[in-house]
């Protein structure tokens, strides 16, 4: 490496083992170790988010950067983004993940008009493959922003000017250009102000119509160029907008069904929007897989007393668990990945601070992944949830099932047999078996 | 009246107009007067919920019954019954509705098994045709309540036992036969707990699957028996489950979408409800009208800083506001109405408080329509919102909305034409219009 | 024993460590084990809420009771309370807890007059004073409940009828007569009902002026009687009035300071209500700690994503670390407890399901016992916080923090020294630490 | 005025009733009109926020500045505060109002070093001296921007770090100087980041300390140099830090008891961040007028459904009614006065919008304290609520509320008067009383 942006890391982050209290060491995470018939490391898919972990500045709303990257000192943008993509492929090696995500402003600088933009875009990414190459870090999904940029306030494919719909569409056609150049295995699209902030000025239906056209319009390019990645769309109830459209994962599977793209989009579940919409992570994750539609996971962790999107690194043990079970139950997450797209707080002012949260995120996971194979394996849980249905396998809960049962026949069938008698749902049992799985430590 | 059960009004509530400070009297309510082509009672078709209304006791989770209500006090259960319809048809006149909604149980006491449960609705079905005849009263909607015996903790469409789900549709069965005997307008399927409380025990695809199951079976005997009404959903997003699953307009959209339901089903929207989901009333109400789906609506109010179904009497004229516009926006409510699911306070103790209560919600829903009937007819408000979309009306944009511009194209116009000129959204504006119709007072 | 309520539990709950998958024994749970100089025994001090164990019948807003319980038999009254107090005493030997808590109308039934509810408690605290003796258990805390009865929906002490106040008072009396009785080591107080609904017809300040009265009464009654007990208030913010005037630790010390009565109270906090008010349990722990006033704790658990008191039994282990380090740290916490105020699920009908949960709860907070006691040992996180510090123990930071430096002073030291020099909080190292003890299993 | 900022605005806001209908005219608001023994002007001292009306830039977490403001265009940053400064001024004198607040950094920008940002201070304050002279414009507080540079991260007063304390008084003296020399009527302390990220990097007694000594220091100075304005503390639960030390009235108070602050302070309330820590606004109003201690209030709006300060303009009516009720209830806000702390939404680029927002909320205010002096006049509300009371009056109840009852002799009087008869509270008339002054328009 040329210019080392971590020297305080001063060789790849490598497994030591529980007992171990080197803070740049993990402790469960063993990328080659075989969980079930794969390794860790297929099993996690762990991705970098380039936006918070090189671009992040540590800002909030009350107050501007906090943070001194050094890839962030040059004063020229295309260099500035060009020592970013260096440092970006050193902190990928430096931590052993092999995949990242990023949106295209993340990674290269607005120009002066469109048209710069677009070669600022196309110069990087010819930059950032060559890194690829050389390291064989991959790209998880790109997308492009569209909501930072002040003519996007209104909204990109909501946005009631239709100007601002055609720059958005152009926008996203350089996006998906430079994710399909980079072989990026997955394409998001986050509508963060596709969403309204009174209805007072809104016309709902139309703005749904317009978003319906802007998908459309990008499932029509993907065809175009021959982009082979999944399309996504990560849910998120509100933040910026007061009202974003993609609230939940039920409400864009309603809005895919409606608009007809099912076929053409699978969802990216981030921890934090499922708990902003008020639903737990496990929750959201479920409803997706449910559909067949889960295809990727935004790795993060909210404060479920804190109203907006906190973005800390994962460390709860127990949403690891129940994400995991959801992922190992639809037979992996397929060519999606763990992204974390997560903040190291303000406070941690330090580069090695992206280190201690990476690892914490990678060892939190690797252990709910661990838990869950063995729950899964064990199968006490899912033997309980089995039985607990299985009046519905045969006879007449059976022909219920299959509609072949009439109001008529189901009341006699109620005369003959009487009332059902209650069964414990055994709430509190199986949460103590979830725990007989960690306090074993 | 034989027997009258509020001897302290004696006579109808009348309008007395803005001045009166009779509490007993309407200020702004005045069925007759015609707003626009209609009048207000054609346009608000009030309704009075049995549940609260005549068998409320103010209970909550830290006490027991607190109201003494005169037609509760016989000791046997099918002449409390009978003494409870006479109240509230008393009540409905005293106060001037149109309309009521029940449960089968609450209007019906359950017998000591399903047949017996069966005959006293209807025996008290019968009383109550005669008493509607007498009266006028008709029922807005009827339902069953599939949430409150103890068989149903579990769900009843999507209890885990087929033995409950018999037991649910022969209960839907009798509530259906019950609402078409009293020339029910509609029938309301509230889903109380169908839901889970952990997914640890839940199999969430098997529920979905059941709960369409039932719909489309109730779909089927609406059909045998011929019974006119619209079937409605009144999504809530919890409580009592942990998680429901009619969460919001946007999630019953979703299902019905899903299960091939959309056509059978219209949506009772419920303020405290959509405020528990996190939205607002006015937000779900615009959900369900954009999808042609706003059936009914549950005029009550909840406190946006508590975590309950609050249930409150409507008295915020904002809200009222809003309501009406969507309302008057899709050409008015249609076979639906204006039900009030709200109840006193469990310190609003006597039974006058119970007109207090209606009083306010009908004064307050009736300014509702009168100012939203004024902001329709100036037109400040649908012009702004109508302007700020016309760029898709015609040339490049119309062209963009109707799918017949390329990628390359959109990105060629851009380089033509340039960035866009943002533009104001003007929220302050347009709250300052809004309010130009409350302050004039 | 006389009449088995639990045959299902032919033996006490033993502890078979953390590889057994009986469920009806304790992983974690040891009661004579010693860690550090205490057995977990003495540390956690756990007790069985009456309330809900033994009086719960899993009904909700929307049901009534769900459990059939063998002890709620009875038809005459007082016969159901004392087979219900044999039930208790057999689970609590069961079961291994040494204490338990109980409100006034929980162990004996209201009578037909004040006088005659007087009598049915004496009668039963002379009951359970024998079987105290019998099996060696103890009272933790008793209470008065001021709060089911239909007279105190507006309240007990700050009832704005003092006809009200009066009978709260001299139901406090003989409550507290009755824990003096049993050798109740606390006396609780929960103002479910001192708060109000709306402010629009209240007298906010005269009702704090009442309870304040009320307070004082209680503690000169206290005196009178010579009851050694510690007094302690349970902070709530909401639920079931509006809003609750004991709102959290920090509210409740205020009042206690303004009304000159912090020195006759401790707090007891309960995980549940700190959440409802927006903190972390280990934020209101903490506030009471560093006040010297955390006296006993309700150990239970809420659903963060649900807005009322779900009062579930606690199995989360980072909640028990966080609260154990909290303990630890002062010391223990002396004459309180840790209280199961928690019910089993509506839907967990059997009796077993009371042993479940309990052992989950009591398995969680040993983990956490267990973990935080480790933490406190090896030193790691206080040593990082104590070095934090570090410049107010010396030198100008010592001078500044004993008030010794003058504004001008600082403002010239600055000029001298410049800025200061950030550091980071390593917040997600830190979070790291805490699950390097949870990880190893 | 030489430079015309503001050139849509050709003349003064001035009033024209409710039936005008140009924007930029009040409907309600007539500064010289009197309401009671006060003039409009004289009981609201409404007040622009200079941070956001002049200083935002409608940036967020998701979008840089979408705002251009034709006095941020100067490279110089003395000349772009200069340039500010007489925005600001120009913009009071049209908009019709006498205060401002503001914060050090928010009219004069930071230097390279402390003394030159006090330098630069020194210099717009003289500037801003000479403008209030000309225009008859006021300073209602100044305050110090504590929160906004990184070396406060981990906040100024509660920081681990000696240093960063010191540089915080230091800069609350050149605040206090400024303040003082504008002739500023209160001083205010908003303690954005004074409190906590996690707990477990914080000694939450030793910050408690820290801030106990930062505020004598305070009040050391404000003797010292002659200050007579008013000290507030401005109470908000959360954002930036997870947890806030100020987190509501309650808490706030109850710091000051602790630490021997009480005299020294009042509060200043405001709407959203009441609203933040789980209040309506009304409460936290009431709570600090009950201790004598409401100095002043920050009026804005929160949006109930969003978990972050969204610092709407006021707009509803219902609050505005509440807040002025009580006002008027302690005679008046004092030398306090309403300060919009409120931004115009990101949406709302253009300078015009700053004129609607303020309109609006100077309206709705104005509204507000003409109906609650209306209901004062009419007393309706405040007969009840005495009424409600007046048991403690007189009789048994006046004793006991003199502490002169003891409990035997109030079990005796319950034996004699047995139990009390239930009142009703009356809510829903309450309601509807208040609506009535809303609904005559």
């Amino acid at each position: 490496m040329l210019h080392e942006y971590f020297p305080e890391v001063t060789k790849p982050i490598e497994y030591e083992g529980p007992q171990s209290d080197n803070p740049l060491a993990f402790k469960v995470y063993d990328p080659q170790k075989k969980v079930g018939a794969k390794t860790m490391a297929q099993h996690l898919r762990f991705a970098v988010a380039y936006w918070h972990t090189f671009r992040g500045t540590g800002s909030d709303m009350f107050g501007g950067g906090a943070f001194e990257r050094p890839w962030q000192s040059a004063s020229d943008p295309m260099e500035r983004a060009g020592d970013t993509l260096r440092a970006a492929f050193e902190f990928f090696q430096k931590l052993g993940v092999d995949y990242y995500c990023f949106h295209d402003r993340d990674i290269a600088p607005e120009g002066s008009d469109f048209a710069e933009s677009c070669r600022n875009l196309e110069e990087i990414v010819s930059q950032a493959k060559v890194l690829q190459e050389e390291t064989g870090k991959k790209l998880l999904w790109g997308t492009a922003n569209l909501f930072s940029h002040p003519m996007y306030t209104h909204g990109a494919g909501s946005n009631p000017d239709a100007h601002v719909f055609a720059h958005a569409m152009a926008q996203v056609k350089h996006a998906l250009d430079a994710t399909a150049e980079l072989g990026g295995e997955n394409y998001v699209f986050w509508g963060g102000r596709e969403g309204y902030e009174t209805l007072l000025n809104t016309d709902y239906r139309h703005e749904q119509e317009q978003l319906a056209r802007f998908f459309h319009y990008a499932i029509d390019y993907k065809k175009e160029i021959g982009f082979e990645g999944q399309f996504l769309i990560e849910p998120k109830p509100a933040e910026p907008a007061k009202h974003q459209y993609d609230h939940d994962a039920a409400t864009v599977l309603s809005f895919l069904r409606e608009f007809d793209l099912l076929d053409h989009f699978k969802l990216n579940i981030e921890a934090n929007h499922a708990t902003l919409a008020g639903h737990t992570f496990h929750h959201d994750l479920t409803v997706a897989a449910a559909a067949g539609k889960l295809g990727s996971i935004d790795a993060n962790q909210g404060d479920l007393q804190l109203g907006w999107d906190t973005d800390q690194f994962p460390t709860n043990l127990y949403d690891a668990i129940y994400a995991m079970l959801v992922v190992l139950e639809q037979g992996g997450i397929g060519s999606g990945g763990l992204n974390f797209d997560a903040k190291a707080r303000r406070g941690s002012i330090r580069t090695i601070d992206l280190f201690h949260a990476h690892i914490g995120g990678m060892d939190t996971f690797a252990k709910g992944l661990v838990i869950a194979h063995k729950i899964k394996v064990d199968g006490k849980l899912d033997e309980f949830v089995k039985d607990r249905y299985s009046s519905y396998s045969s006879g007449f809960g059976e022909k219920i099932m299959h509609g072949k049962v009439s109001l008529e026949e189901m009341e006699k069938w109620i005369g003959e047999h009487g009332d059902p008698t209650p069964r414990s749902g055994r709430q509190e049992l199986l949460e103590n078996i979830v725990n007989s799985y960690i306090f074993p430590g």
